[in-house]
């Protein structure tokens, strides 16, 4: 008998308080990944994280890695049966703004349907959403091994995830992979991406003397490091208009298709909504087909900043010795990090043979489907726990678990965020919601409904 | 009866021991003007030196700025008589490089003939040289006023400097002025600059958002102050040649004369030596005409660092709301400060509106004389105390306290230095030594007896 709203409606009410319960518990404990000092916290949300899936019935294990540990478990019934594996992570961002209205580690509401705290929407709300998702899928008779796989690094770009993906293998195979971590455009309108861009982090670094000197005992015939960057910097792209210069940059990036496109103009994206989102008051272009392709399916060049000099108040006139500059490529499908390094390089090595140019990280782009059963189980799913269509839109962040997992595990990968951009991913006050739990575990039980009946 | 070597030698002999204790008690005051704490140092500093000029026989009053006070004095005999003011300053550096192998705030002696310490050279020793130069001149008669101005902030540019000359006027009006706080370009071959370059600081900073921004989010569409102000720069000059690109730039600037261009080549400057003094192991030309014409008679454009941005270990891939870039220009004779950023403030207007330009600082360029009886004074001078014809040269350094005296006192100012480059102005382990002290005193002795010549 196929799942039905009531059902799901009624399984959502009678868990709203235990999920409630499980989800202050979690926001309770601080797991910022980027702090060493809260390494402990880590651990105590993972042994948190396996309590609360075998509260739920399912099975639970912490799995080692070189770095955090891996929480993974879940309802696997029979090994004849196929497998889906729902990724989400546990970690999340400090939380030091002072623009804080409430404790972040403290699991406030506002009103009836607001969590408030630090993770609730990035990712732990999603995460448990997800699971009694799994929960009502099992308790409905679905047959599937629903498998869980929570992260505790995704904010520090998953520095130990292959590592510990690797270590186990065997125990991870799995058909499909459903990830829980991306945001809609807008309220009442689902959208699930099919691609994500990857990120490839560099610096360029130039030393031409042994210490600072004197601008006016030297200025004008020393080399000013700075001032050689800047030139190389600009060589290399238009700060202006964004335009990559160095030959070949584009030449891999999988263009936009038509169906795409059309997909995105669908897809309910507002350009005021964007600028008042993140504060901008002016971009590189108004028009909102152009700004969607632009941070969703094109590569850009970034400065992030410079080291070295002087950057304090005023000005003080030392000619600098050396200076770094820290840039970064967003990425899209079918370009790759290092393919882009070489580029770099190519062109540097060209121009300034003297300047150093360093990888300083890497998360490769990710292409997913945009049809097939799959993708239809995603528009399904949506539809049945929110009333509407999704739009099938791209991701501009790079989630760098994704292309490990696709590498790793070699199943497809589908995204079935429930975040709401005014819900503050990395924000102060971050919040999540019950409207978006309730009709999300309905979403998530038929998903799993759907793809029980893709044949492998 | 003209002053002849011998006697010169027996009163710098005589001197010695005097002139040695005088400079280890200014040496062990450690009056550094850039820090508030050392605010009573230079108080102190200012005492001392007013009790050296009466030990010496001279006058001393103590007068005092809106900043650190002025020490006045000398030998003053007869209004009816020339007055020539030696200028010089007894603030210093900072002294906190780890490089130092003794302290820097104690006198030490290294050998003979050796003084090191913070402010030996620059320009405590320059200046009680002068100092006793003006006692031997007064023993052996000259006919002349000889009045001693000391500043206490030449070191952080000279902010009260105009507004102390202008409160004491009156009481400073002089014939002309000699500056001792220039660098030889190698020992043996004395060198006085006709010139000295300016300054004109300034930065440019553009905020483009309320906060930093998540550069997958919106990369690509974001705009980011740091890329744009590196197209802007790379607009305003060439970072590898140097050459500005700002329309009338060059226009106002004082071409270097053949004869001076001669006088350059004759001045003994040695391009590896420099190279060496500056541990630059590369320049922007090694035509070493053309590196004396770039640091000392032409223009430049530098870039001191940004702020803004990420500039800790690796890279951070925010999007920066707001940079700021430091630079500044060094200016050479008929440039004027204000002029300079008219040209930048239209440049930047007409490209980047919204880019803010502020002056951050300025000091005027100075055109000093080559020729004529007090250029003739400092050959004759430099002859007799070294056995040396001195070169004429240009100073690329700016010394703030230089315009502002030919402004408010409206005499000729002549540079009769005596440090050396191995001396290490602003640098660790800094020294002064005895054949610089007994020669110069020799020099500005025979420098007033040929000044008292000169008609009013």
């Amino acid at each position: 008998m196929t799942l039905d709203r009531a059902v799901a409606q009624r399984f959502a009410q009678a868990s709203r308080a235990e999920f409630e319960g499980a989800l202050a518990s979690l926001v309770e404990i601080p797991s910022v990944s980027a702090a060493p000092e809260h390494r402990g916290d880590l651990e105590r949300a993972a042994a948190r994280a396996a309590e609360i899936l075998t509260e739920l019935g399912a099975h639970a294990e912490i799995l080692e890695t070189p770095g955090a540990p891996l929480v993974v478990g879940g309802f696997l019934l029979d090994p004849g049966l196929p497998t889906v594996t729902l990724y989400n992570h546990l970690d999340v961002q400090p939380a030091g703004e002072p623009e804080w209205k409430s404790e972040p580690f403290r699991f406030t509401r506002d009103g009836q349907d607001i969590y408030r705290g630090r993770g609730t929407t990035d990712d732990k709300g999603p995460a448990l959403t997800a699971a009694w998702g799994a929960k009502l899928a099992r308790e409905h008779g679905v047959p599937l091994n629903i498998r869980v796989l929570w992260e505790l690094e995704e904010e520090i770009g998953s520095p130990n995830f292959r590592a510990g993906l690797e270590r186990h293998q065997a125990a991870l195979q799995t058909d499909s992979i459903v990830v829980s971590d991306t945001v809609w455009l807008t309220r009442g309108k689902p959208s699930t991406p099919a691609g994500l861009r990857g990120m490839q982090s560099f610096t360029l670094s130039l030393v031409t003397g042994a210490h600072d000197l004197h601008s006016g005992l030297v200025g004008g015939a020393a080399r000013n490091p700075f001032s050689e960057l800047v030139c190389l910097a600009a060589e290399m792209f238009d700060g202006r208009s964004g335009q990559v210069k160095i030959p070949g940059f584009y030449d891999d990036a999988l263009p936009l298709s038509a169906a795409e496109a059309a997909s995105f103009r669908a897809s309910g994206f507002q350009l005021d909504q964007f600028l008042r989102d993140h504060h901008q008051p002016l971009l590189r272009t108004h028009d909102p087909a152009e700004v969607m392709a632009r941070v969703w399916a094109q590569p850009t060049m970034e400065i992030h900043g410079f080291a070295g000099g002087y950057s304090g108040p005023g000005v003080k006139s030392a000619v600098p010795a050396r200076a770094e500059l820290k840039m970064s490529c967003r990425m899209v499908p079918n370009m790759r990090g290092e393919r882009v390094m070489e580029q770099i390089q190519a062109f540097v090595a060209a121009r300034a043979p003297e300047v150093v140019v360093r990888s300083e990280g890497r998360l490769e782009a990710y292409r997913g489907l945009t049809d097939g059963p799959y993708a239809e189980a995603v528009l399904a799913a949506y539809q049945f726990g929110f009333g509407e269509r999704a739009a099938i839109v791209r991701e501009g962040v790079s989630i760098g678990a994704v292309p490990t997992m696709a590498e790793v595990l070699g199943a497809p990968i589908l995204f079935m965020g429930l975040s709401l951009p005014e819900h503050g991913y990395h924000a102060p006050n971050e919040f999540y919601d019950w409207p978006q739990a309730g009709g999300g575990m309905a979403a998530f039980a038929k998903y799993f409904e759907r793809v029980a009946q893709i044949p492998r």
